[in-house]
């Protein structure tokens, strides 16, 4: 239990940390991540950082040398940097950068970031053959999913470009996956991330990255779904093509699911990458992108909906040249391998699942240690949690411009004791509570924990 | 047995049939099918026309009152007309008619005369608010997959048209899909088709329709392939993902496949319409375009290759309107649905496969009967087979501009007695030979079958 | 004056020569003009075709080998034909032929036609590598302008290909720019028609031409109107410009100008096409589409309004390849100068305009001469012109779905003498009335002549 | 002359302002400028920043209320952010700025960061109909044309974002026109700048803004070129006509042209806004955008090049309802009257043009003097200039890694004199050198100066 000093100090700390205008104030955590993609490619170096305060964060894809690169954009809130650029047919190698990040639009700032860094850096500079070219997509990250609204900022992209290695890609939920979720369009509501998967036939090097933010549920090769919090009335052993065929009906209004009727939303968004050695015309490059962008249908169910703002860029870093002479696929065999690449590399992007805290059978806790976790937690300028005691029972009611998850703004929910300082808020979804010495109370505590700092009653 | 007289006016026949330029003296074959898929909804009249002698045909999908479209073109080789207009943004319904046809972009033809028969017939005129407005689509089944070069046109198109009627749709090799096929590129040589769904959610009534001209195999809801003609060195029971897995080893050199290395073709494509009844704004229908395009990369693997060029028209004939309150999905479910709904009209395209003449196993044909069967037959001006016997064999050659089918122009082939005037090449795929009284030669009597008239020796 | 036995002679073979469904029995006119742009350019053979009966007409452009192509559409109402085949930024050489043509999207019947002609001709086969391409673009020509629906069909396309040679080109109201106006938007209603210029910069070859059926009024480079029938109001010396300084006040509903308010509409349409002979790769002639597109605003004012759909084809011979080191321009300056070279062209279409009948001093006509011309006389099933005499007077009044011109349904207007058999009704534009021997009556004898049969009273 | 102390000094401080890696260093000018275009419109704010040490800027257009937008992209070398979501159709309005910036695809940077300043101030926030749209494109205003690589960067924007007031506009060269030029494509290398113009027809209000950085050369409504440096070799009184018929050997070899045979290049780029508050469709704004922009190669010829990346954004504030009774222009009428508003635009965009220093024609600068100025001047990492004594004349040559203009690095050049301490470069651009106390060197004095700090010999 924090003192009432403790908790002034608390308070002030908090006040000193609230961000002043136009300044994230975090430190970035740059290539985390404990499940690892390896693979043999000089080439093509990767960089993450996050901002565990949001989480959120930020993939940097950095070319070794200049690459040539198509895109092709899909569905319906796509947020791009330098598309247009993409679509005018040169032949002529000019990428240096892939910029995938989280916080939505404002994300973005991320993928122009990278540029810029580039020729601060002094590796690229002003001649017009000489622009650092860096495109970019970003997912939705924000909303009802976490109780903040940090984002991957010029920071932490360049930290992020700064700290790129070749060969090593974290998959789960790192960089630009941090809060991916997937699965909205059944209320799903399962946490997602980034994926990678790398094939080599013969010569030819062929890499599929994807963060998977998507409306649709992942469905593996067999039909099943690789990631839901079901609906509790759902029959056991559901595939994906159950839920398909029940829809609309099928549909349970869940954490993060468009409600009936809306029109579009940003809410989604599946951004995707594949990397080819082999030296492609652009006119390839763009049939390649179409045709494992098309491919993701199967992997992700549905895909590129109104909700989705689906990006894939291909890239060819034209280290394998068949007019040379040299090994090479058909383009469309590079397209084939590269479709189920990517089916792997979405399955990768799955993490474990958090489960919700075991229900606590014992004596209920004391009134004085209740009394004691009352108060309003700050988790944003936007959400407190109010928290207080009615007996020995603890209540708590979100405060602020949205609800907290599960704890509505409308009233107070009860909390279950779950143990010594730890509860939980029943529901389709896990909703964990814990209070932590120095007046913290951390939500759902894990990767993807959200932290409210005391302020008072 | 043909006498020699009757020969000779035969051959004259088929000097006098050949055609004219500019002129396919053909006689169409209207709302032909066995296999129906019947629905209410009498706002879309349907009519297809044929000519046997490709065989090809064309379908017209014909609206009862302007409808608002949009348009979503995948893959490398499209043809189509007026995509331009429907690409404006404009929430003004304009859409007369819908047309798919065979023939490559000669097929195209039939598209632009449906319009001009909707003036010449008086239910459209000049009026800018008043054209008809006809958009189109057409399939590659030319090449290889038969012995000439007939196309749907004017004449046909227009016949298609005025034949038109609500509520039935026929299933399989009619239509714009009679001599479709999918699968080449694992070289199945399956015989495909156009097929058709309707579901109804409330009042809500979703229709899709397709032609499968596919490079990619169908394939159903547990991953099984629908039709193909397998590699006799395959395993029993592949998935389709088990071939995707292999590729590109997987892949065989197959009747219509396209070569390892060749940058594009327009050898293959799948067309498309989506139809709905509620109203839907413009921004609605493009995204529902992309969504259902997208999700038929589960139903046909692989898709949108530079090898297909895959065009998908969704249309509302709005008929409901949310917006008076009537009975509305969302426009992301009516996605959903009509993603499943273009399944089932995916799997309903396909026809029963044609098998090989099984060989007989009694004494074989007399010389005098073999011998009465020699000489050459013209199927088209590209293409002859020239028949010969060799003591009591009969073997065949092509003759012309390309070979037919597995008889090379190379060196004659050994034909295998299966009946009194019947023959076959062994191979992956059937191929009957049937020397009929008249002097024609059949092959592969049946649906798809090529007829070649005796000229002579 | 016609005996009653001419008359219905007359009749009779109105009623003969209406048009039967699905048919349009007119004879094509090839090749037509009497101001001609020659240039020396074997490769490009162009055609031309009319029906006097609309007048409408096509213009085909055939090229000798294969060409490599891109296009850029833009404005609000295209009509186009195989458009989505030339974004997809293949640099391999397929286009046959460009069509462009009157009788709005009807006349894409044309561009269709011309490819199953080269393929009825045996110029173009089946093989997916010998497919013959064309691809087409439509101007309005119907409505308003003139009193039926006559459009380009196959049977005129095909006869303007087989007509088609090198070299030649008809300037002014010929081919495609047959009843091609401009000026609409200040209400000029000048006749336009079809343009062309060819340069020649070292071994550079560059053509341009253009059917000017545009909103905007041609301006010459000082800036003066090349043609408009000016309002009777405005001062004289009146350049583009001013008139764009005093819009809207400076737009006179006129003959054809869109109502204000009307949220679009097909009424006008530029189309064009440059031709280069030096090889170009895909992303430089889609730049030199859009180069010399934008630089048409000059040369037509305004240009690309919702009010138009204009399409430009760009479109190299590879004759001239700079990567074997031949002589070559940069494609900036092949930009430049095709533009200034389209600039020529579209001044090159302007056809003398058609003066308004003198009034006639005279005596007036005989009472019995005038009631010899009474009647009805037709000029398509839409409209009718019924004309009366009362006294010494002659009245005419349109009968059927719209106004002939000045001619109102909605009342008589009376008709001023201007010769023996001629008359004119005054306005902003000539109107002349002749009735000729035979029972039929010409509106606006001569080059764009709108002729009526005598069909009783 | 600076003591050398005072040179010590003054290396000591260049090294120390010398940019650190990812951070430049400089101080935001703000709404800088002395010729204001002033208008009524508060819905529309706008605000500039500036660099002084590139010169080069950016200008942010900052919206009241979401606006709805449209986009159109032409030519070779575009850079844009969120351009994709533009075109899907929307017909709600999510626009908060649209941001214009110096820098090439570096100035993105300063567009994205617009859209996290309103989040970071709190304007914005996280649920998906409440995020920042930003939109944005750039100019290319480094290579030759400065001698360092200072962009607007994300502090810049964002001062000037808050800066930002409603009703002022800064002509010339300001904001993002701070160094932009036009004409490089006949070598006039003309400064050039932001230009805007307001019109009010009744209640209909229309803004156009542009950064006029192109190729091609800028001419009014007579047909003559706004500024130029002419060749000396040309004859008095050329208009833009002139020079295009001279075309392509008009062209010379100037300070930013490119080379003849050059594919393509970034070099260029015409950025616009037109703004109404009419309320308008989609569809309606999408028309209009194509409208303007096409007028604009009236004002710019040639325009749309492949040296040129231009981009239109169009968007209606929707003040004014049509659809609620309120006075309205029909849309067509609305792009002829924004498409002369942007012309005044564009023509308002020249700033006085700098002339070149007189020579002095008293006795030459005694050699002391011209000692004291020798020395290696350094203005940024990329280039220097060395400037040496022999005898009674001064020579410079550039040190780096390009030239600075007219000043080499093959060999020195002569420096004459004209004044104390200045001197000038003869040719045809302007290029003078001034020596100022504290050891700097100014090149061309004025409002594009070039700081070199003195670093020893």
């Amino acid at each position: 239990m924090p003192s009432p000093l403790h908790r002034i100090a608390a308070a002030l700390a908090l006040v000193l940390a609230l961000p002043a205008a136009a300044e994230q104030p975090f430190t970035p955590r740059l290539n985390a991540g404990d499940r690892m993609l390896r693979f043999d490619w000089p080439a093509l170096s990767i960089g993450t950082g996050e901002y565990a305060e949001g989480p959120t964060g930020v993939t940097v894809f950095h070319f070794a040398r200049k690459a040539l690169a198509a895109v092709d954009v899909r569905g319906g809130a796509p947020g791009t940097v330098n598309t247009d650029y993409l679509r005018l047919g040169y032949n002529t190698p000019e990428l240096d950068a892939v910029v995938f990040a989280g916080g939505s639009w404002y994300g973005l700032e991320a993928a122009t970031a990278v540029a810029t860094a580039l020729k601060d850096d002094g590796a690229r500079g002003g001649g017009f053959d000489d622009i650092a070219l860096s495109v970019g997509a970003i997912i939705y990250d924000l909303g009802a999913r976490r109780l903040n609204e940090v984002y991957p900022d010029k920071t932490l992209a360049q930290a992020a470009l700064r700290a790129a290695r070749p060969g090593v890609f974290a998959l789960g939920g790192e960089g630009a996956g941090r809060f991916a979720m997937s699965g909205g369009y059944f209320g799903c509501a399962a946490h997602s991330g980034q994926g990678g998967a790398f094939r080599q036939v013969g010569a030819v090097k062929i890499a599929a990255f994807v963060v998977v933010n998507a409306l649709g549920v992942v469905t593996d090769r067999e039909g099943r779904i690789a990631a839901c919090y079901p609906d509790p009335t759902w029959p056991k052993g559901l595939k994906t093509s159950d839920l398909l065929a029940g829809a609309p009906q099928s549909r349970q209004g869940g954490w993060t699911g468009p409600p009936a009727g809306q029109a579009h939303s940003g809410r989604n968004t599946t951004i995707s990458l594949v990397v080819v050695n082999q030296k492609m015309s652009w006119d390839q490059l763009q049939r390649l992108a179409v045709q494992v962008h098309s491919s993701m249908g199967r992997a992700i169910q549905p895909f590129a909906t109104v909700d989705d703002g689906d990006v894939l860029y291909a890239v060819s870093t034209e280290e394998l040249d068949p007019a040379a002479g040299g090994p090479a696929l058909a383009p469309v065999d590079v397209g084939v391998i590269a479709a189920e690449t990517m089916w792997d590399a979405i399955l990768s992007s799955v993490p474990e699942q958090p489960v919700a805290a075991k229900p606590a059978f014992g004596p209920p806790p004391k009134s004085e240690t209740l009394e004691s976790f009352a108060g309003e937690y700050v988790f944003s300028p936007s959400v407190s949690i109010r928290v207080s005691r009615q007996g020995e029972r603890l209540f708590a009611q979100a405060v602020g411009r949205r609800d907290a998850f599960a704890i509505p703004r409308a009233s107070p929910v009860a909390l279950l004791p779950a143990g010594d300082a730890v509860f939980s808020v029943p529901g389709r979804y896990p909703l964990t509570l814990r209070f932590d010495p120095g007046g913290t109370l951390t939500l759902n505590p894990g990767h993807w924990a959200q932290i409210g700092r005391w302020m008072g009653r």
